[in-house]
């Protein structure tokens, strides 16, 4: 396996965008003071967190390449990290969990209820922000890109345990539910800095094809990632009914037996959890999934070429290598 | 008590707007039709409900008087009633209802969960359609409602069985969980139609009132409805540790005895729920509360008479006393 990269790679990638990254985590901590007391603690609760800021960069790294206003590309970054934070507070609604990013979540502290009324407010509050920005058309595709995020989370919700869903289902749901939101951080970004269309298309497909490789990586590390450094317990997804590429990949590998199939029929028992799990995360299977993440990161750095070098450009490219070598 | 409004008048009402609100309808109906057949069904069975499409109409209505792209105000009132559709959603989640405009709630069919996600959804939608618009402020605005709507719905539900809750805080909560979204429905179609700064700040003060008085109503109905036209039963906001206007009226003139306190600290005991509830619902309390849903009424008819009576004006006006005389 390639060396993890330590935990300050991310800030050396980070290095061209350091100061207006500070300036959009002080744009957070500055959100969180609202007129009700309740409300402002857990917005900083959810605000002020370990998250890694990955959307937000791509959005201030993206938008380097052309000269421009850069309070609308720091509010954009706002925005996309604002939605981001929202559907993980609707999405922890939804699979109960009680820890994200090292911190209880709103939903374990105070029930469901608050924690859907708490997102609503936060996906407002980005909308609203990104009103500021002034450019309809990027208004227009923030909003469908919430519309993709629910969706995606939807299509995952109701295909749990059916053991006939398809790879192009999930290809379409990790579009939805992962890549959508990074392909709106970098496109946007462009938009918003008045790059030409080639450029805007160029970035738009890098942000994209990273967004699905994220997500591949992910779903990877649900099998093989350290429980301790990943946050969730080996097969988790699985364990929810979830089928991911490395689930995929075993059953076309697979002599005919299926015990994905048969854990879904039977979805309280451990043992055949067990048996999936072990037939998934083969060597085999982790390094062909890591192949699939790969090939898209090729075509994100090929479709990068086309921006002039820069040290945005090369943030950028560090990030392919950084999504595909993380341990977490 | 007043004679109750036929539930035809609400159709005469809507006379001047019949065939736009048709249309608004039909824009409905077509916005359930998705490439996802699970949410399309759960779409239609939303959108196309029996409610009295009262915010849409007022959108309608009100940009009745200055002539211009009717498109526009179409996608307005649309987008109005998806958001009101959206907060219903959200709302059964959080108050567990199973039913709404005499249909089963989604959350009561599929969970909670799929409700939050689908509501998400059709939040996402309305702010995509507003776009449509192409105006910023008016798309701000509506974003910031979004924002009002959830922060309301969070005031209401941390309030509950808090016996020091204020009038003002009710006020402020009323306003924010149902009156910001009438006013908006008002002011922007002003606006979209190109009304005069006068016309729009009239607009919106009729609408506001309006919405202010619609839930002062809504809390005496729940005192004082019949539970089978209303759809809940007797004293069902106090049952739930909510405090609305009839209820601070009755402790004001109450000689002391607080048995709202009593039934706070009791929450289970229908008999201290049973008392609380008696001691509210007597007629002179009943009619100061009336008293102030009309004052708001009067405000609402000033407002109106700065724009030159016409058919949707007339129609502003019957749906002010239709708002205090009715009985659901």
């Amino acid at each position: 396996m390639a060396v993890s990269p330590d935990r300050e790679t991310i800030g050396y990638i980070y290095a061209p965008i350091q100061e207006r990254l500070a300036r959009v985590e002080g744009r957070l901590r500055d959100m969180a003071n609202v007129n009700f007391p309740f409300l402002s603690d857990l917005l900083s609760h959810v605000y002020c967190s370990s998250g890694k800021r990955m959307r937000p960069a791509i959005t201030l790294l993206a938008s380097g390449f052309h000269s421009h206003d850069e309070l609308k590309s720091e509010i954009m970054a706002t925005a996309i990290e604002l939605l981001h934070i929202a559907t993980l507070i609707h999405d922890d609604t939804v699979d109960e969990s009680d820890f994200r990013r090292g911190r209880t979540t709103i939903s374990s502290m105070y029930g469901k209820d608050i924690a859907v009324l708490v997102g609503d407010y936060i996906f407002a509050s980005s909308a609203t922000l990104v009103c500021d920005i002034g450019h309809i058309g990027v208004i227009r595709k923030f909003s469908e890109t919430i519309m993709d995020l629910s969706n995606g989370e939807l299509r995952e919700r109701i295909s749990t345990y059916d053991p006939e869903q398809s790879l192009d289902d999930y290809y379409t749901r990790i579009y939805s539910k992962t890549a959508s939101l990074f392909a709106v951080s970098g496109e946007s970004a462009a938009t918003i800095s008045g790059a030409p269309d080639e450029h805007v298309a160029a970035l738009r497909e890098y942000s994209y094809e990273l967004g699905m490789a994220f997500q591949i990586v992910d779903d990877i590390l649900d099998f093989e990632g350290d429980p301790e450094e990943f946050g969730k317990p080996v097969g988790s997804d699985l364990a929810h009914g979830i089928m991911t590429l490395p689930t995929f990949i075993a059953l076309e590998r697979s002599n005919g037996s299926n015990p994905v199939k048969s854990f879904f029929e039977d979805r309280h028992n451990d043992k055949l959890l067990a048996e999936a799990v072990e037939m998934i995360r083969q060597p085999e299977i982790m390094s062909e999934a890591y192949s699939e993440a790969s090939r898209r990161c090729d075509i994100a750095h090929q479709a990068l070429k086309s921006i002039p070098r820069s040290p945005s450009r090369d943030s950028l490219e560090l990030l392919l290598d950084y999504v595909v070598r993380r341990r977490w």
